[in-house]
Order: C-alpha cells, then sequence, then structure tokens
C-alpha cells in the first residue's frame, strides 16, 4: 500500500488575513502524514504592480505576463511570498523548505503560444522533478511550492499555481496515494453564486461543463476545477475545493467526481 | 581523505555584465567536483528601495535593514536573483537548486544588537543545517543560496553574503575539504586601491589589520576579510578574493593566510 500524501493549494487571496493564514498553516503542519504546500500570491504581487506603474490583467484567473511583471511576480512568488510561508512554517516547527520550479528543475513549463490569447511569459506545467519531491519528503521536509517556473533554456515562467498543484500532485501518484485540495476564500463550489450556502458536496465533470455553459462558474474556478479533474483522470485518488479555515473537517467543501 | 567542495560567493555588483556572468557561470558549473554558490543581490535591490521611495543605507559594506527594506531585499534576492541564477544554471546543465536561510532551516541568524549601530531586520548567521546541504551535493544538486536568513520565530532576517558564505564554508569542513572563494569585480586585495594592478598575491590576517588601521581596505571588503579569516581560523582549507572572470586561474586573486 501506498503512503498517503496530502497536496494543498493556498489561493492568493488567503493571505491577506493574519490569524486565518495563522490557522491554516497549523492545520496544515498537523497533517500527520507526507504534504506538500503550493501557493498563489495574489494581491502582493497586482499592488507592487500598481506601485511600479506596470499594468497587470487578469483573464480567465490567469494573469497576463509581460517582462516586468514576470519579475514582479517572481520576486512576489518565489521571494516575498514563499520565503514568508516557510519562515512561518519554520516556527511552528513544520520542516517546509521553498521551492520554485527552476530549483532542481522542479517544474519544467512550456510558454503558452501567443493564440488566441498571448499570456506573454506564462507557461503551462509539462513536467515535474518527482524524484526531489520524494527526496524531500523521505529526508521529512515539507515543500513550499511557488507557480514560478522555468523552460529549461533559461527563461523563468509564470504558471497558475492551481496548474502546479494539480502536475506536482500528478507527478507523485506513482509512488503515493494523493489528495489534492484546493484551500481558497469560499466554502467550495456554489450552487448560486450569490448563496455563501450553496455548497455542492459533490461536483460531477458533466455538470461542471453545464455550469460553465450557463456561465455559473467565475473566472477563478476555471483552473482549479480543469486542472482538478485532469488530476483524477491522472489516478489522484481526491481532489476537494474547501475553505481554508475547514482543512482538519474530512467533510468539507467539494468533492470532484468523473 | 575528504571529498574536495568550493564555495563560491559572487559578489552583488557583478550581475550588470551579462557576458561576464554567462563565462563566470560556465567556468562555476565546470567545477569538477562539490560546489556551491552563494550570492549577494546589489543593485537590483537599491534600485527598487529608490522606485518605491523606500530609503535604503549602506554602512561597513552591511545595509540598514527596516521593515520595507526586508521585504525588498526578500523579494530581490530570495526571488528574482536566486531564480535567475538558478535558470540559468539549469540551462547549462547544472542541476541548480536555489535555496534561502529560512528553507529547510538552512541558515539560522540572530538579529543584530540595536548598538553601536541599528542594522534594523539584519542578522548574523549562528547555525547552518549542513545535512540539508551534504544532503542536496550528495544528490548531485547544486545549492544556490541567497543572503535572506530567519531567526526560526518567524521573522526573516537580512545577512551579510559573505557572512553567509563563510558560515556555510565553515559548517561543512567536517565532512568535506572546503575552498572559500569571494568572486568580485576587482582582481583581489589591492596594496594600492587606486593601481588595479597592486594586487597582493597573499594577505595575513596581521597585515588586514594594519591595512584597516591605515583605512586602506575599503567598505565592501570588511566583511569578505573578516569572515574569510573566520572561516580559515574555523579549518576552511583555503580562502581567495579574486575577479569573476579568473575563477578557472589556480594562481589568481589573493590568498589569505594566518
Amino acid at each position: 500500500m501506498k503512503n498517503k500524501l496530502t497536496v494543498v493549494k493556498l489561493g492568493g487571496n488567503c493571505m491577506d488575513d493574519e490569524a486565518l493564514l495563522h490557522t491554516f498553516l497549523k492545520s496544515f503542519s498537523n497533517i500527520p502524514h507526507h504534504k506538500i504546500l503550493v501557493h498563489g500570491g495574489g494581491k502582493l504581487a497586482t499592488n507592487l504592480c500598481t506601485q511600479l506603474n506596470i499594468s497587470s490583467t487578469m483573464l480567465n484567473g490567469r494573469r497576463i505576463t509581460c517582462e516586468k511583471t514576470l519579475q514582479v511576480v517572481t520576486m512576489c512568488y518565489a521571494g516575498a511570498v514563499n520565503k514568508d510561508l516557510v519562515a512561518r512554517l519554520q516556527a511552528i516547527h513544520c520542516n517546509a523548505i521553498g521551492l520554485s520550479g527552476p530549483d532542481g528543475n522542479l517544474v519544467r513549463a512550456v510558454k503558452r503560444a501567443p493564440l488566441p490569447v498571448d499570456y506573454g511569459f506564462a507557461g503551462d506545467p509539462a513536467e515535474v522533478n518527482s524524484g526531489l519531491l520524494s527526496l524531500m519528503l523521505n529526508n521529512n521536509y515539507v515543500p513550499v511550492v511557488s507557480p514560478i517556473t522555468h523552460d529549461h533554456n533559461g527563461q523563468l515562467l509564470n504558471s497558475n499555481a492551481d496548474s502546479v498543484a494539480a502536475a506536482v500532485a500528478t507527478a507523485l501518484t506513482s509512488m503515493y496515494d494523493v489528495h489534492l485540495l484546493y484551500v481558497f476564500d469560499k466554502k467550495g463550489v456554489l450552487a448560486d453564486a450569490e448563496d455563501e450556502n450553496s455548497v455542492m458536496p459533490f461536483l460531477s465533470d458533466s455538470t461542471f461543463e453545464e455550469m460553465k455553459l450557463q456561465n455559473k462558474i467565475n473566472g477563478g474556478m476555471h483552473p482549479k476545477l480543469a486542472s482538478g479533474y485532469s488530476a483524477l483522470r491522472n489516478n489522484v485518488s481526491q481532489v476537494t475545493l474547501q475553505h481554508l479555515s475547514s482543512l482538519d473537517q474530512q467533510s468539507a467543501g467539494t468533492t470532484l467526481v468523473l
């Protein structure tokens, strides 16, 4: 039987509430088996772009990344956010180690084609160094992964953190029984976007496709759901979307089903 | 007999000349035995502080670090510079992995006392996780270390990269035969600061003390020389200061002697 591994993706907008973030990190550090944290960056990068007069556009939950924006997101995600999360986890005795895509070729990505939408220096994860992650896990380190990736030709790329989480989870399925959790500031996928309590306990891919056609899925949910179903189809055991305060609750949120 | 390990500290001001940096990284990647790169940040952080209207002061080669400056140096050193160097090394088939002090508790530092000079969120390296570095080296990864450290209580700190390089080198002496190289934009320690060709092939600690009294040592050289002699006294085999273009020249630069 394979060892359990939980890959948690922490939404970028979850880092502004200090108390909530602390509670989440405590719950994360208490997961009794192997674990990996993948994080976004969110507001810090957007704010820094504003301060530096760099225009910053989001489309379908993905950032359009010019060269200057790439430097800002690299600074924010791989630098400020990653090291802050690692230092906080270390302080509560969780042996976190921060990594980004170029580190040990952890995540090689392929730059998105410029058509139909030119996302600039944005890349989709193509290859994960699962050997590096299992080396870390087997030596009791807890990888904390930023969504900054590279093309292995010297170019850094900005990847969607949801896609990175799914790629990391999928790459480790031959070695571990993998559970992928997307935690964010909603309780799950809502049947009615206006009603915070309309959480759907399960969501099938066919219902998701219907809801998409009815415009019932908001922008930021697209990458989570698309990459979540992809992970399920590629041997990840369970994919759940839930609120960051409910990490230790077994039946919280929305579980994806095929 | 112990395996050889070369710890190279790359000066912050060496990253502006693209061609020179590429040559240096090529030479570094060609070192035939275990190696670690420690880097500073230099101008990028200073420029970003200027753009964001954060005052930035250097004293004796060390940066005075307020809370905002700490976030800027974390973004620049642990983010932009570290990941750029790692991506460039990966592109020339050097299996680099970027790490900062909080990562796996790599470098724990102690915040500097506020007297006689209050350097703010600046810390002196106190403990290095040599086990993590040897795990990386034994698995053919090449650590690339930024000078952002932490106090293990959740606070990031800005450390002098020369001191971090010396601490890393010293911590590994029980496992490796360690050579510490400071590479920068001078050919070595100059007998006459006005004459670039007055490189001293050897410099004893007593001569260094005399030169200090005569104000013949400029600000940025202090941490290199002080931490270099400290490393020599703590079982590092050889400490050399040389130009970044001469990494593959055996007898270049200034070798420190006790």
